[in-house]
């Protein structure tokens, strides 16, 4: 068997594995015209094996119900998304733009309606410019290419500062290699009006559909459901995995591919990890990544409600903007998460260095804690003193510039479109 | 049987009902020394009837549990609370304190341990100053009297801009009057560290103690329950009921008072709910009272899930800062709510002005919308179209100014303390 290894690849994204192309056209959709993209395509040659994750907000897009279906039911190999209007709460009209997108899209590239895939992320409320939209499928057609990656990182930006995309390659078992590439944005809540996250996942292994489906969800739930910025959930959230097979390496089913298929998943987990601390790091107006580390819970429920109640605090939050290792609001925190908790076995530390031992003030100097939370990275350790389980999430500060950004888009836009 | 009424009392506060006295002082718990009162007694020269509820958060404060206890055990006459520090997260010690704190005010007024109430907010993790704290209950004894009810309300506020009184008069049906007054401090996270919400009511009707519980727990539940500032929930929350009968009015057992309760009950929903409102309009750096109405919803906690969502959402609560009618984002806060709902169903108003209609944009002029929004108190009305169960909380904008105030306090305060 041969030594197995997962590298990054420097620069890479979503068309570093083979046989995936894409391109992206500026077509108004988004204020500021023809500087910004705001449509692209991604493709695959080879119809693609396929697994996807969807917002739970009970207000889905009309894309992301168009999605879910075509995922169940067809063999998709394009996915084509828009950024500066989410088609959110648009009722029939929003439902048949989404059609119209996916017909139209698959007919210039001569591929049936249920193999594309379509997603929306911007405005809530307001119809898609149709007319500026459909003219432009046949020119990105043109235009697909394996240097289209990056335009296509461009083109589902929002209120995003920059790009996200990143690549891993790996080496499996029996020497042969495949990589996995991909392209998020934006969690925060997106200008104007919407924090959508997207993330679109190409590889070029060969995969079996149960597994990529079951090993997403994993991965999903190990990175994009461990991140938060302002506690909102989108109505377009969606992650997309396609899988073509054009580097001939193969996850074998069963006992066989065991190892493979571990090594697939660690890979996988690993890439959209990487990408959802970039989404954190790039919300809106965040100055800081915060890692939160909860171990010693009784079960893993009470580690994840521990984690996400320190996650969301509007207050901790506010203090890590401030650089203020405020374990006071932390433990406040940890009292509502619902959790099963002895107070007097509670430890709270900032980068290691206790600020609350068993439930009372650890007695620390304020400057060496201050100096952890100054930093544009750190960790808060919660050791709950009760059992084994533990959980890790990725959370943001608030700033007063994120409530200045989110206090008057809509009204904006509005007058925007007349 | 007598006509009945529910009158405001104008300057009604603590001390209105008979029987009760008050007095405050400044022992240097809160910085800026002598000029800020931050110790208080209310006291009524008859034991009393008494109801209390107190934070859901798992860590509670030394003085909650305290309190919890003498209210299930004693027959409590007396309430000393203090602002500056919430003997929270104090271990040992802080039981202690807070056991000091009752024994030794009891003491002064020859009464049991267990007939005292103890009630603390401010800083988390800081033990109190019991020096400074229990030579001033002798003065305070001292000085009680009918007209300290207005220094009692000061001395409970921490980053209140102002101090909240109400009283309200009550005729009952046999022509009998009595009183209902109360006291309350700041929702909305509270410097330096805590968002304690206090509230203290005295009333000289004479009424049975399992009935003045149920009533209180409900009014409660239709008052302070339903407002929200921040999302957080403090760990020193608590409402105090004293009954003293001082007036000569009763509210007879079983059917022959059944109105007398039920016209006592809307009376302290009134008072609550008037308080309740007081908060948040005095939340930190808080421009905005909103309303937050919900019919139509299949079931109750359905109602309340939405309100609920509604009125903590971050984003829509940037918005109303911003003066911006964002009906997409509070729709978007409607669809995560985990209730039961139908888009096409779902219509949003502002002030009575439609913003979305059948899960659809309304159309209506945005100056209109916004006009509503620009104001000081306006209403967010969600129907959802389903059956005819609602619901209706209050919460407020959340504004640049809350973020800047919420950065650093803990290292301020340590720095201050050395």
């Amino acid at each position: 068997m041969a030594k197995t290894s997962i590298r990054k690849v420097a620069n890479g994204g979503i068309t570093t594995p083979k046989g995936f192309t894409a391109a992206a056209s500026s077509c108004g959709i988004k204020p500021g015209g023809a500087a910004r993209k705001d449509l692209c395509m991604i493709y695959s040659k080879k119809p693609c094996v396929t697994a996807g994750t969807f917002t739970k907000n009970r207000i889905k897009a009309a894309p992301v119900k168009l999605s879910q279906i075509h995922l169940q039911r067809g063999n998709p190999q394009l996915i084509v998304a828009n950024s500066g209007n989410a088609n959110c709460a648009t009722g029939e009209r929003g439902v048949s733009d989404a059609h119209s997108m996916a017909q139209q899209a698959g007919e210039v590239l001569g591929i049936q309606t249920n193999a594309v895939l379509v997603c929306s992320t911007g405005i809530i409320g307001v119809p898609l410019p149709m007319e500026r939209i459909l003219p432009e499928f046949s020119k990105l057609a043109g235009k697909l290419s394996r240097s289209g990656g990056a335009d296509a990182a461009e083109a589902i930006m929002t209120s995003d500062t920059h790009q996200k995309a990143a690549a891993v390659r790996v080496s499996d078992t029996r020497g042969k290699a495949y990589t996995i590439g991909a392209i998020a944005k934006g969690a925060g809540m997106i200008c104007p009006d919407m924090a959508t996250m997207l993330c679109f996942v190409t590889t070029d292994v060969m995969i079996e559909k149960k597994v990529l489906r079951a090993i997403t969800r994993e991965a999903v739930d190990l990175s994009f459901n461990r991140i938060t910025v302002d506690g909102d959930m989108s109505t377009n959230d969606t992650v997309l995995v396609l899988a073509n097979g054009a580097s001939g390496a193969v996850i074998e089913e069963g006992v066989v591919g065991e190892e493979d298929e571990a090594l697939f998943k660690t890979a996988l987990v690993r890439l959209m990890q990487t990408l959802a601390k970039m989404l954190v790091c790039d919300g809106e107006r965040v100055t800081k990544l915060v890692e939160i580390k909860v171990t010693g819970a009784a079960t893993e429920r009470d580690a994840r409600w521990v984690a996400e109640a320190v996650a969301n605090s509007t207050l901790c939050k506010c203090s890590w903007n401030g650089g203020d290792p405020n374990w006071g609001r932390v433990i406040h925190a940890i009292g509502y998460a619902n959790a099963r908790l002895t107070e007097s076995r509670i430890s709270i530390s900032f980068g290691g260095i206790p600020a609350c031992i068993d439930g009372v003030d650890a007695h620390t100097s304020i400057s060496e804690l201050q100096a952890v939370v100054a930093q544009a990275e750190f960790t808060v350790q919660i050791d709950l003193g009760l059992g084994d389980a533990a959980c890790t999430m990725w959370t943001s500060d608030l700033s007063p510039e994120y409530v200045n950004f989110n206090r008057a888009e809509y009204a904006l836009s509005r007058t925007r479109k007349g």
